[in-house]
């Protein structure tokens, strides 16, 4: 990328050009695109047009020696949040419905949730009273769920999880409602010597049971919210302690202490993501911002403003002043889920 | 390795063989341990011998799919303690040198360090006194030269320290002062496909400022203690509080929150490497332990049990019950340092 200016005349530009359609493929950017050394699409399920462009350029430039987009390889750092960004987050973040199920399996085992708020809700299927019990109620499920247990013993519940639970309104497994075009990017961004690193306020240990078989993503390239553990000789013991929330500030602060390096690309979708891509925008190399606005009733969610989950609303705002490039998801993105062929 | 018992069968057997030479060297082993798919010794400043021989018959079972002693290329994690395993540690840590130089460089700013300890003793040149100070003293020494500034400035302040600063008795730049043997086996592990971390007690972001230079390990593979960190829109803050000690038990923590995988190979030097061996030892893939023994008091230092800084007395005793390798440096390996050519 030239500067973020020049992305966001590009995206402005087309934005103004195709006002109206979805399906706005002029022959020169299909040609733009397709012309790469492979020879081949490398982003297909992303309609063309100036924003796939912009992206492929700065991939293209990141690698060409000679070129001033030109990027070292180790310092190709990619960063993406993961609900909302990589995976779907409504009608809630996935990782409370593993809570709400696990409450579910353990209940036989606590009879006194029968009379205990949030869990008593939760049993009797009614999650709005279940999350009206706030932040206090979240927490004790979240703890009941995500601690008191050995790391491994969490890790192989998540992994089963994974494969067998579904979601409440699609009827399709949560790990398969994940989107398409931003595998392909995650793909496009590692053959071109990207390493890409997953940023989420999501906890840490639920997510790196599954990105390395769904995203290709391994353990160590995860970073979120986290609980305490601690270590005796027989091996990691998860506590019922909540100790680092990877989400807003605390993202870039996740990443220097994960990383430790400024990543030159990020993609985001919410205003919990506002800090990571406010970070990455300081990189004095060639960086880009992207954030995926769900847009599409239809084949996904349409949510920002005021959205009680993934709000994105200082982000909107904020966008053209610092060239953050917006996704529009009904309009740039042939497929949504990979089971959409 | 087929089992803990083998390799310390082999060491036993080498250590009754060798005893009272450091040159023994069988042709038979010689040959074995140069037989290698590559025809050239990957090892070359370790003495040929059963030691370095069962190293190498790991590596290469590790990477032979149908061997028994077979490890699928994503679980090769290889994780190395740093202060006197990769580089020497003696007289004392090598960040706390850093910190008693950059105290005498801030004196100028700091009238008040006349009088206060103990800032005082360590402008005096009297370091016996400073240390004399305790665990309160030795941290506000540490929150002095380790946080109240920018991440980007603490990162280039050790930059330019690691580039000239001299090791008091050596006179050798402390950077130079690394095991030629272990880079070699950082080199050999990563030729294999293993991926190499840094888990020590020392400072994470201390170590990121040079390890990818000094051991080709990027800081995303550094893992150590840390100060607290905040995030304002200007960039990343050091604070001057402490907040995690990756040391002992927290070497394993840290391995769980920063890789999230158990290690397959693991060397330390001290105790406080007891648990991260250990932790280990207790993957269910074939493992290796490795326990750097400092028994060179000409080319290096001499010192085990009972020694302030890197004391190895648990880990003496329990190597044989665990089956962990111990190199005896004196023996092992035929040169210390890359400037003892």
């Amino acid at each position: 990328m030239k500067s973020p200016k020049f992305i966001l005349f590009t995206v402005m530009l087309y934005l103004s050009c195709t006002a109206g359609t979805n399906k706005t493929t002029t022959s020169d950017s299909a040609e733009n695109t397709n012309d790469l050394a492979t020879g081949t699409d490398p982003l297909p399920a992303w309609n063309d047009g100036p924003l796939k462009q912009a992206v492929v350029n700065y991939v293209i430039n990141a690698t060409e020696d000679a070129n001033a987009g030109f990027i070292p390889v180790n310092d190709r750092i990619a960063v993406f949040d993961n609900d909302g960004t990589l995976w779907s987050e409504q009608p809630l973040y996935f990782q409370f419905f593993y809570s709400f199920d696990k409450i579910r399996e353990m209940a036989p085992q606590h009879p006194e949730w029968k009379t205990k708020e949030p869990f008593k809700s939760i049993l009797a299927g009614d999650i709005k009273s279940a999350l009206a019990s706030g932040e206090k109620g979240l927490m004790s499920i979240m703890g009941a769920t995500f601690s008191g247990m050995t790391g491994d013993a969490f890790e192989s519940s998540v992994e089963q999880w994974a494969d067998t639970a579904k979601h409440p309104t699609t009827k399709k497994k949560y790990t398969e409602m994940i989107y398409q075009p931003m595998l392909e990017l995650l793909q496009y961004l590692r053959a071109n010597g990207f390493q890409t690193f997953i940023v989420s306020g999501g906890d840490i240990d639920f997510m790196r049971a599954w990105t390395e078989k769904l995203y290709g993503i391994p353990p160590q390239q995860v970073i979120g919210s986290s609980f305490k553990v601690k270590y005796d000789s027989t091996g990691i013991e998860r506590l019922p302690e909540f100790s680092f929330l990877n989400d807003g500030p605390g993202k870039p602060v996740g990443i220097y202490r994960h990383i430790g390096k400024k990543p030159v690309f990020a993609a985001g979708n919410s205003d919990g993501d506002y800090q990571m891509l406010q970070f990455t925008g300081t990189n004095t190399l060639p960086h880009m911002e992207i954030i995926v606005h769900h847009t599409d009733s239809i084949r996904e969610w349409a949510y920002d403003r005021g959205s009680p989950i993934g709000k994105l609303e200082k982000g909107l705002d904020d966008a053209p002043k610092y060239g953050w490039v917006l996704i529009d998801m009904k309009r740039d993105w042939k497929q949504i889920y990979p089971f959409n062929k």
